[in-house]
């Protein structure tokens, strides 16, 4: 798609946004046109840096105005390409950058657009609170994005996505009209809830300036293990042990197959073999509580019963902060550890927990027949019922051949995740990537309804006009 | 209002209801055409009883071709009349009464909008799990009811209001079109949430059918204790302490005055003074653990802490499940209380929970000042930030005279609420008491947009016309 804007938008753009507030330089705009996984170039005419949340509004009026489209990015580690302008006007948060609050009191934080997930973490620390929305991408990675993609990550069981922990936000809506929606209340029913609708659309409702984020106490206790075991549906099993044993104290409760362990340990300095034998299949937990020594306590009760039901089949709990960053390590180096192996055919799909196994049978088979030699591995959020399926070029096999098929293979794998009633995007969102795709798979009652509405807030489609529906 | 509906609109309905599927007789309508507080009455030429999603759609279908206005309504029991139609056709949910299904591997059952909250509470317990949602009204609340006004209750603090404990839903659209939503997913990034758009929107952008209701596990250990506080202050101060010290363990955190306490007292058959001492407040809190003992532990240690620090005045543990019940009583009873004490002026306001005290205090200024010897009486779900605020006739004075000036007070109420960054509906929703009022509060730019959307789905204003905005 080539978008072309009007000359005199450009010089209208330049005069409110004013000195360092745009840039034409192409060096300056290399980094934002460019997908960190480098799957997604893009083009723009022109990068809007606005500094104030007025400045949004100006930049988005004129926009509307002219008809003239804009993409929003935040820190450019979306995975969708989402935040990649094909031609359109390209509006970073990144000088949106205040903590405009924080309320211990209200257990919630202001932030603005461009403050990095790590700088949010900092703030709520700073008061003994925290903001339980973990990515390893968070130094990078913006409240604004996050908000906008309804980012999910590896607290999620507990705490809920984003859109759960999000009290108020600030948005320009696409006709330039600046929303003060920076509430801080745990209950409001006055009618449509707002905020709801722009958390997740990916910026094509308008464009989210600052948003009041809700806190949580930090807890006293904590305990991380890694247990080996036969089969994901032994996972599973073990995760109602664990939601029910521990009584909501579980954190985290994550998948990985061996296959990913071992590229993790080819490829990621520093890691080591979790347990004395190698198992198909890894958990890695997390439990936290408020009581001191109570985590502990609850992680030995479940891995001891889990071994004598043998669901488990050898276990280690971290015995220092150290050690429980190494066992995260193996988690969360899975998707690099997969850049030095070739070509990769990534999903990120979600089924109902119950039927995790079943997909992960399925889809494994269906690439057997449809890649055979492909190194299939999966790994995720299974307390979520969220797996990223990843099928990898053969050992020696031709990247660009891999590549080439990429979209068929994914075909199979959406249709069996759809099948067993679950999502072709659990987190990462649709973007340029799965934007048609989504269209296949929602009924078009849901689909004609979502147009409406986005048609009613944004009747010139101007804002980020090719991503989701 | 007065709507009349054309008589082939209704010879339609009455065809694909068939027999028992519709009633104009006004005794059968009577309970549906009065508020159970005896506030609002109503007016209907018909009462639609579907018995399938289909009947629903049907109904709908034929309403939005001719333009007639449709209410729906669950168990009435309603607080703001936006259940009692006012000339429009009443669809009433009752007859959809199935549960669907009980997954707990999914921690999920689905539910039609007519089964009640007691029987969604039944069908969880009998799997070892739980809804919830606990409300006065269970055994008469719908889910579909509890679902289009977000209900929230006693135990929002740990687990959200109805909207976070939605996992899916069913509905037929203003247009009559069956939208199948009953997804059971944890994440589903896949663009607008739709079923958010519906939860909360008290009918007015469809009707919802069925819902797929989010399970929580049953806790082993409980605890609930009473405790005499000198202010809303102190009960806030409690709160914080309360969050740290049980981390995540806190069900509920509930603030009641002495007088709503002494009103249970004289009106309600068997409830008995809490403590050995009156208090000028109270403070009702429970506390839930998977671990057994751990909540009674947590209690003790939370109440011993509160003792030191002068902030709990006197305190008592439940030392039995029916004495549970009795301190539970005392807060529950707190509305059904007020009842023989002739005419109130209601509020169900919310503000940051950092500012719940000083609202208490600048709105009980300015009742003695606007309302001299009114009784003022305040309770509800501190840590939510949720305030039901009623103000009643003086002792010995006339109903009438105290009614007839409820709107002028309640003003002053709620600017006193919105100025402090609160809402003039926590949780019981607009209905056709608070609308009007409602806009005065918001924003031009959210006004507008909120009824863009509305006008996107129901171009014709067919689905509860009267409420919202």
């Amino acid at each position: 798609m080539t978008v072309s804007v009007p000359a005199d938008v450009l010089s209208r753009l330049k005069a409110v946004l004013g000195e360092g507030g745009w840039s034409q330089d192409p060096e300056r705009l290399a980094p934002k046109l460019l997908e960190w996984r480098d799957r997604w170039t893009g083009t723009t005419p022109f990068l809007a840096l606005p500094r104030t949340t007025a400045d949004v509004a100006a930049v988005v009026g004129i926009c509307f105005e002219a008809g003239a489209p804009i993409t929003t990015q935040g820190g450019n580690t979306g995975l969708v390409g989402g935040q990649i302008p094909q031609g359109e006007v390209l509006l970073s948060t990144e000088r949106l950058r205040a903590i405009r609050e924080v309320a211990p009191l209200d257990d919630m934080l202001t932030a603005e657009a461009g403050v990095t997930l790590a700088a949010a973490h900092e703030a709520a620390a700073a008061v003994g609170r925290r903001f339980p929305v973990g990515l390893a991408s968070e130094g990078t990675a913006t409240v604004g994005g996050i908000v906008s993609t309804n980012a999910g990550g590896t607290q999620v069981l507990r705490y809920g996505t984003t859109r759960q922990l999000v009290l108020g936000l600030e948005a320009v809506l696409p006709n330039g009209e600046l929303w003060n929606g920076l509430k801080r209340l745990r209950k409001d029913n006055t009618g449509y809830d707002l905020k709801q609708l722009l958390i997740g659309a990916e910026g094509t409702l308008g464009v989210v300036t600052a948003a009041s984020l809700k806190l949580h106490p930090v807890l006293a206790s904590q305990a991380v293990a890694i247990a080996g075991v036969d089969s994901p549906q032994a996972a599973v099993e073990l995760l109602q042990r664990a939601k029910a044993e521990s009584g909501g104290a579980v954190e985290a409760f994550e998948l990985m197959g061996r296959l990913g362990v071992d590229f993790v340990l080819r490829n990621i300095a520093g890691s080591r073999e979790p347990l004395a034998e190698p198992h198909p299949w890894y958990v890695l937990a997390e439990f936290a509580s408020g009581e001191p020594g109570s985590a502990e306590a609850a992680m030995e009760r479940f891995l001891a019963h889990g071994l004598e039901a043998g669901l488990v089949r050898d276990a280690a709990i971290a015995q220092s902060q150290t050690q429980a960053r190494e066992f995260w390590g193996l988690r969360e180096n899975q998707s690099p550890a997969q850049k030095p192996e070739g070509a990769t055919w990534k999903h990120d799909i979600a089924t109902p927990v119950s039927r995790i196994a079943e997909f992960i049978d399925q889809a494994s088979a269906a690439m057997r027949r449809f890649a055979p030699g492909a190194r299939v591995t999966a790994f995720g959020h299974v307390g979520d019922g969220n797996i990223h399926f990843d099928v990898l070029v053969p050992e020696g096999g031709d990247d660009a051949d891999h590549s080439a098929r990429r979209d068929a293979g994914s075909r199979l794998v959406h249709d069996i995740a759809v099948g067993l009633g679950g999502s072709i995007s659990a987190e990462h969102g649709l973007g340029s990537m799965k934007t048609a795709e989504a269209a296949r798979y929602k009924s078009r009652v849901e689909l004609a309804a979502l147009r409406a509405v986005r048609h009613a807030l944004d009747p010139k489609r101007i804002m980020n006009p090719r991503v989701l529906f």
